[in-house]
């Protein structure tokens, strides 16, 4: 892969816009992202983590950084394979991290010098990613090897819960029913292991306090998701492997050991404790949403109305001040997609802090007098900020990505759509370069759900789609998200039906509400683009991975307003994976496929049971050889539609590609490919600036495809 | 795995009939079966392989033997993981043989004194096998490391062809279309493997004459099917990697290298050349067979009636006399299922020659006078014999497997059958020890498609079912085989219909022929049986695996007669192998599923489409967690039917079972589970005198199944 090739595609230097230059590929792919962030304990400093791809060595990067606040002196005080779960030790002048320092991911200190120290450990690392002698981890992450996997610190600090990957010797043995089923699912066998929660009080030697196997998914991904209160752990187990939903919480006490609390009582790891002590929530749909705290004696107190949710994954945090009157939480607003900050009190103040663009990661003082966040948008490269908690005054420290200031920026509008189902979806319009009104411009589409929002460069949102590139080659370029839940009760039930096995609503409305509701949403933007006279309907293209790949090869298969596609790393909704997901398929289909009480419910979503349907040419790229991707594509050719499948490697023959790329290199070669493919499908480009090392073979199908299109 | 307790099932020393004892699963497993022979170049002494199951190892042990045949005398000259390619090295007195001695699989000269000494070998062998790491083999290998694969020496021993296999290096690149599709079907990635073929004269440097990508099954499996003409060297090489049906022909000789021949000269490597140097081969269907030879000229030589085959895979070979007016070619039979020698001369002789059970693996001297077989038969174990060509006297010369003539003979009846259909086939009744006229018994049919006929212990077979203990547990037995294809021009039409992707054939009518064609052998044969008073017609069960699987999944979903079946390492038919299946389920199905018009084909033979017709429970053992065999077993489950599903473990957590098991104390504990599921099923029996470690759960499914057919 000749990295250095393409980073120049569409010309690094080329075109000007003001004194700043064009966007490059490798500019995104080398685009940072703070993922934690954590005050010092006198908030003089502030460490972080930042994660970024690197086009010469082909590799992600993980940096620990510390700044000072009044010097705005940026130091890296360590870089890593794989950094995460940085905090602040209670009552030190130091931070924990977790990180891969040679030894696999162990628990370190580092104070502001930059001073390494191991807290805990476990001297035999397991292999975790998609490789051989691995086993499986989270979506994104590089592959490393782990000792520890999460830990938590009491509030005082004296006392650590962590958890760690346990190899265990196990003499083949033959598997039965639903453990040949979970195999069948995966690409290779897995090394057994167990997951080891350990409490250590001060120096004293650990102690084992419980163990998991591997097959537990909150213990092995999430740590048991324990949470200290007071002197008292509580974590939590599973014993379903498909859904997290069968939890059991216990507690541990030095004195009485690991105990199952009753049913009830902490039982949800993740509650909200608001400033009157009860559990903040929101409730109600659309504009009549409201924040609500409901305390444990049932007295509700009522924080007035509220279009979002609190505590995103993808930002999450709650803090509180000592005498839990004020209540800080983050936020991510729905009306007009972006993150912030919430001041709850008790003598009724509500206040949010008003930024351009989001406030994410987070990280307040122990007062709630002052902390630092990230301030990032889709237009504005991230940067350090402070944020005063009274006065509501954010201001900034330090630009992080200072690189990308000198980067054409782009336009991005926010915008909503109503479409025919009478269901609203949030998002942006990307303007092109250069655009002029008079002009009709090609359109693509790029959707992931929920991620079109206030972040910069997001790669859950735009995966390989350079949709920086795409506006500066001329493309208008919707960022869409689907229909939120929170806006109904009936798409709310339908997420529920969906995750649920069905309960609640038959498998038709769950289709028609989580899928083509989605699909009438994108042709109502596509109409009102076309009729503003902005875009060429005959020039229409659509663009998504994961959640987003579900929705491309729906809207390919049942709209008709799509010229060309292109899927990232899907095959859900497809027949051959069934096999894994007969709960949600029950919400989708009603069962298996094959059965007459299903035929008609495949038939009518089944993205290869529609290959005849499918209205242009479609790409599909791949981390893995996803069995329904495959059939996928054999369908759509059978049928004589243009399709492609490429399937990207790992770092070697004995490792894959991760869902969300993380070798710069396939990044690199996945987005060029789709400037190539749309470039060629939607406007009969045939590789000119950029080179398309495929082009002979789609040129032949697209005769195929206009000669079928010609005898219909 | 306590094979040591497992080799005790059913008693080793319990019971006994006239001094010979029990048939133990152990005695199935370490049962020996000759793979090559060869004699010596003057005919005084003969070198085999034999191969064998060690239970206390848990290992497969390859050994090679030299037997003298004035002194009966039997040596072991070599043991190994792996042996093959046995051949006299022409004009010497050695041979030459393909094994591993710590330095993967190569070429080695052996004399009758043992020593070894290597001739070709390629220093960084690669590992061939079900592992991570390794390149896919064929379906009974151990895990190998394969340097030298295949060899053959010129008539005068002076020059010598071979093939290796060379690790290429690769840098990950993406795949594409048919590529992905191709390792969508496979467990892992494979390391990147060349095929180079070299041949050496005399003592020089060997001289690379071709180099083929991996991906060429015939220079991979077949060293490109090589094959010296005097001084000319002929080999082949194919691009698909579905079929091996475009086959590209070389020609390769020291003065003009490589060059592609014309067509039809030299194409077909398998020509069996006949006495007045014509090609041999067996025309018409049924009685009216007979052995055509056919000159390059066109003149046509008929040596009369023969209902059999020639040169049958499972025991290959001609010779020529050195006028070559005298050819001996091994042959199959048909009526009888068994494999013998056919003498055809040019003054129209023709001779087979005639034992008790069959002639296999048979080699002859240079002069056509003298040769050595392998004697054997469902009841008599291997014995080495010598064979006069002129008087067609065959004497014994060692028996090899001494300690099966201790153990109890078991009765098998060759039986034909015609069906429903008018087709007929054939196969054997095996009688229960101790069977009584007056009284009924339960029935296990055992099926491998044609591989029921006489030879000792077959593991192709009968595989993972323990037929001879199945037989002294008190079961009839009955092995059958597919109607032969050679009976009828349909039946030999719907074969190849099937294999061309459905050239010349409606798919029902494939379906028909290549599926329910030999259910309704199976219900020709159980009316029978149940009608002479022999079976209970309630305790009827079915086993098979590979293509034997394919019919047990059939007939259970779509004859009434079977209340219990075992399907081995299947999945074939299943909507989920159509992806890497295209060709072959055109034939069967039309294409793909999912479509209009091909959904009532699928419905009528899928399996797990047709899993609420099912009338048993259904057993599926497996050497990989294949899609479709899941699919089968969840919807089974669903529809309410008892049905299990067990994946063998491979040696580590980094490799697979293989299709034919290779592992012992896996073969041993499928044997055993095969043994509890029947006796459950079929007689109720829970578990005495053998343990059954699942019992309980089979218990609760019989309840369920009870109950649901209680409310049909």
């Amino acid at each position: 892969m000749a990295g250095a090739a393409l980073a120049g595609v569409a010309g690094p230097a080329a075109a000007k816009d003001g004194g700043r230059r064009d966007w490059s590929i490798a500019d995104i792919v080398e685009a940072p992202s703070v993922i934690d962030l954590a005050l010092s304990r006198d908030g003089s400093e502030v460490a972080y983590i930042l994660r970024r791809g690197d086009v010469k060595e082909n590799r992600e990067i993980f940096e620990l950084h510390v700044v000072s606040i009044a010097s705005r002196l940026d130091r890296i005080v360590a870089t890593s394979s794989w950094l995460g779960a940085l905090k602040l030790i209670p009552s030190q002048d130091a931070w924990s991290v977790l990180g891969d320092f040679g030894e696999g991911v162990q628990l370190y200190r580092f104070d502001r010098s930059g001073t390494r120290i191991t807290i805990a450990s476990q001297p035999d690392p397991v292999l975790v990613g998609s490789a051989d002698g691995a086993i499986s981890g989270m979506g994104d992450n590089p592959l490393v090897r782990f000792g520890v996997t999460s830990y938590r610190w009491r509030s005082d600090g004296r006392a650590l819960f962590y958890s760690v990957l346990e190899r265990q010797k196990s003499n083949p043995k033959p598997l039965f029913d639903a453990a040949v089923v979970e195999v069948s699912s995966r690409r290779r066998w897995e090394p057994t292991v167990n997951v080891q929660f350990y409490v250590r009080e001060s120096d004293n030697k650990p102690v084992a306090i419980h163990s998991r196997p591997g097959s537990d998914i909150i213990a092995r991904l999430l740590g048991g998701d324990a949470d200290w209160q007071g002197e008292t752990l509580y974590f939590s187990t599973t014993d379903d492997q498909e859904r997290a939903s069968r939890v059991t919480r216990w507690r541990w006490s030095a004195s009485r050991g690991v105990e199952r609390p009753v049913a009830g009582e902490n039982a949800a790891s993740d509650s909200l404790v608001g400033p009157y002590g009860g559990a903040l929530s929101v409730h109600g749909y659309g504009a009549d949403r409201r924040i609500i705290e409901t305390s444990v004696g049932g007295s509700v107190h009522d924080y007035g109305p509220f279009v979002g949710t609190l505590s995103d994954p993808r930002s999450p945090g709650i803090w509180r001040s000592p005498e839990g009157d004020r209540v800080l939480v983050s936020v991510r607003l729905l009306d007009s997609p972006r993150y912030s900050i919430l001041l709850l009190t008790k003598d009724g103040r509500r206040q949010l802090y008003s930024t351009e663009g989001s406030l994410t990661r987070c990280s307040f003082d122990k007062d709630l007098q002052t902390g630092a966040c990230i301030q990032q948008g889709l237009a504005r490269p991230p940067r350090l900020v402070s944020v005063d908690v009274l006065t509501g005054r954010v201001r900034p420290i330090a630009d992080l990505a200072p690189r990308y200031d000198a980067l054409r920026r782009l336009r991005f509008e926010p915008r909503s759509w109503r479409n025919a189902m009478g269901y609203a979806s949030t998002g942006f319009i990307v303007w092109p370069s250069r655009y002029v009104a008079t002009k009709r411009y090609p359109l693509i589409v790029i959707t992931h759900g929920s991620d079109a929002d206030e972040q910069f460069v997001s790669g859950g949102l735009q995966w390989n789609y350079p949709l920086q590139l795409f506006a500066q080659r001329g493309y208008i370029v919707a960022l869409v998200n689907d229909p939120s839940p929170h806006q109904s009760a009936t798409l709310t039930q339908a997420a529920s039906a969906w995750s649920n096995c069905g309960e609640g609503m038959p498998p038709r409305q769950v289709q028609d509400l989580e899928w083509l509701n989605g699909v009438a949403t994108y042709e109502a933007l596509v109409r009102e683009l076309v009729d503003a006279g902005a875009v060429d309907p005959t020039q229409v293209g659509i663009a998504g991975y994961s959640r987003g790949s579900q929705m491309v090869n729906v809207a390919i298969t049942n709209s008709n307003v799509f010229r060309a596609a292109s899927s990232g790393d899907g095959g859900y909704l497809e027949p051959a994976a069934w096999r894994f997901n007969r709960c949600t398929y029950a919400g989708v289909f009603g069962g298996g496929p094959g059965k007459a009480s299903t035929d008609d419910l495949y038939r009518r979503l089944a993205p290869s049971y529609r290959a005849g349907n499918a209205t242009g040419a479609i790409l599909q790229q791949m981390a893995e050889p996803r069995a329904g991707a495959v059939d996928f594509y054999q369908s759509l050719r059978d049928a004589g539609v243009p399709a492609q499948i490429t399937l990207y490697p790992g770092e070697s023959e004995a490792s894959d590609e991760t869902h969300f790329f993380h070798i710069p290199a396939n990044r690199m070669t996945a987005m060029h490919e789709n400037l190539c493919w749309f470039d060629f499908w939607l406007r009969g480009i045939s590789g000119s600036p950029v080179e398309c090392p495929r082009i002979g073979d789609w040129k032949e199908m697209a005769i195929d495809w206009r000669n079928r299109k010609s005898r219909e």
